[in-house]
């Protein structure tokens, strides 16, 4: 029997994905090569590179002029790579920083150039998203984190700026409708909503690119990347044939409205069960709460023994909170089902 | 039924390999969770990690003292990092340019540092192994692919240096008994002998890392890496999972002894055919030869369609040459069995 997986990355896929992907790990569409062995300038791998391109403009509605990119090193490497392209050695760059990724995303760009934390929640263990800040004028960009994983918040509404704007949305992309033209780059870690570990999807406007003063080393250049469609160096196969999967199943599902209902409706349920418990309390500011991961704690630290083995006896794994917030986290990443956050929420229910 | 694949990259693996990938992409160990859904942090992952580092330490007969890393980006962003953490702002780097993928990392390394080309095979298309160079005293380090899969070359013995000695080994590592303790870094993307691509095999001495004057960015530090024991960043799961179960596979057929003599004639056995049928002529200098790579043009353009159904018939593929050197390339890596190589030399020899 599957687990409920609450698990914040990697994290859980729909079973179906699961399926299809253990098939041609046998055998690719019948043709006798598992998905393992093909060339990736095989032209089976050519369309699905294509098919996963272009499935993430469709659910996406990606505008014209962005280029969409299956690159690799995770978010981590995009830290390094958005300075590398996108700020010039006498420029500026502006950070929010909501959290410890928002951190380690400044601190790159801050060994390369010259780059500011504009704004910083550090001061309440970033339970909150700062507001009301002011975004200078002549900044290269202005980089946010959508979605802050370890903390359970998120931006409901996206800062301006008469720079770039660059968002990480490792962990909520694909989960809710957004306004493509109002970003200039985007990138995800897959591992969430997207696909397996191995892969980093990235959505940059075109005109953005090769407009900086700086030698970029070829693997950390995304115009290389989106010239060579990707495929400048050998990509990583198998986790970009299964975010195609994914992103088919997403299309059969209905499509990002249909993600963002399923995904309003199982935070709700979640979000109720903490509120009205007595015997639990959120970390985020209301606000702020992210869909993705519901951070919350026990009031009665004696309760502890007994929820962590009822939660364990209901097949429920991954709720552990992240060590610097301690207590629990449940990320409700698309691919968890309802009957899962049911199965929380009842658990929860039953210990108070 | 199964191709004879002789794909130069990503290429096949044993047929067990791929059998016991599937199951765990549906339930990994029996644990309820997919090998794609649970976390790098679980004590599962974690596991699989230590077994997959401490299996290329035994069967690779790695010293102590050397890291074994699995990172991302392939060779290509090794040939970044080599420089990045090895060559001083006031040091000097030497290249053996012994193909495309050669001459890729000095370039990496010329628009970073001082790296010059010690020694070229690039008049002869790069179809020998340079010999005879002299090498400078006091280089920061050498650097060498040993085997070159689009020519069909590889190194049989190593040059030396009094700085570091530095590999790219993605197309013959696992392939034969290497004394590690010659080398100072070996890097390997994995998707040759090792398992899908997505990963990228990296054995470093310790000893070497944290002595360049040079500001490492996080994710091109070797040494962030070997301290995160491989984690600093989310590590592609999958990729790692199958590479380990292929190095499980490659212990269990009698490690790399029996591995190389299955090698060496597997690569006698088309060697041979290739040099006693007129049809055909190898491409690279024979001292130079490839045991993975093997390459080799019609003598008689005449018969090239008949000799392309009739391989097809055999249900080989993966054959045709790279577009530098034209003709045919047989990649024979590890898990390419004998019987394929059979059937291709049958093919070979009917047409003749």
């Amino acid at each position: 029997m599957a687990k409920h997986n609450y698990a914040a990355g990697p994290c859980v896929l729909p079973q179906d994905v699961f399926k299809k992907a253990a098939e041609a790990v046998l055998d690719l569409d019948g043709i006798g090569l598992s998905v393992l062995e093909i060339s990736h300038r095989s032209k089976e791998f050519i369309a699905v590179m294509e098919k996963a391109q272009s499935l993430v403009k469709e659910i996406l509605s990606v505008p014209e002029g962005y280029s969409v990119l299956f690159l690799q090193g995770g978010a981590s490497l995009q830290f390094l790579m958005v300075p590398f392209n996108l700020l010039n050695t006498n420029g500026k760059a502006a950070y929010i920083e909501t959290g410890a990724w928002a951190k380690k995303a400044y601190k790159e760009a801050a060994a390369l150039g010259n780059a500011e934390v504009l704004a910083s929640s550090a001061d309440k263990n970033y339970n909150y998203i700062p507001k009301g800040f002011e975004v200078p004028k002549g900044l290269d960009y202005l980089h946010i984190t959508t979605n802050n994983t370890i903390y359970g918040t998120q931006f409901k509404e996206y800062p301006t700026t008469d720079g770039l704007l660059i968002a990480d949305m490792s962990s909520d992309i694909f989960s809710q409708k957004i306004d493509i033209s109002k970003f200039d780059l985007i990138y995800a870690g897959a591992q969430k909503n997207l696909g397996p570990a191995g892969t980093t999807l990235v959505i940059v406007k075109d005109e953005i690119l090769a407009k900086t003063d700086r030698k970029i080393p070829s693997m950390l250049d995304y115009q290389i990347h989106a010239k060579a469609d990707s495929m400048f160096n050998t990509p990583p196969v198998f986790s970009i044939y299964v975010a195609m999967l994914n992103l088919e199943h997403m299309k059969a599902q209905g499509g990002i409205e249909a993600i963002q209902k399923h995904n309003e409706e199982k935070a709700a349920m979640l979000y109720n069960e903490i509120d009205k418990n007595p015997l639990f309390v959120g970390t985020a500011e209301l606000e702020d709460r992210s869909n993705m991961n519901v951070c919350f704690l026990l009031t009665d630290e004696s309760k502890k023994e007994a929820f962590d083995k009822a939660w364990a006896a209901a097949e429920i794994s991954g709720i552990k909170g992240h060590r610097s917030v301690g207590g629990y986290r449940a990320s409700i990443y698309n691919a968890l089902t309802k009957e899962s956050v049911q199965a929380l929420v009842d658990t929860m229910a039953k210990l108070a």
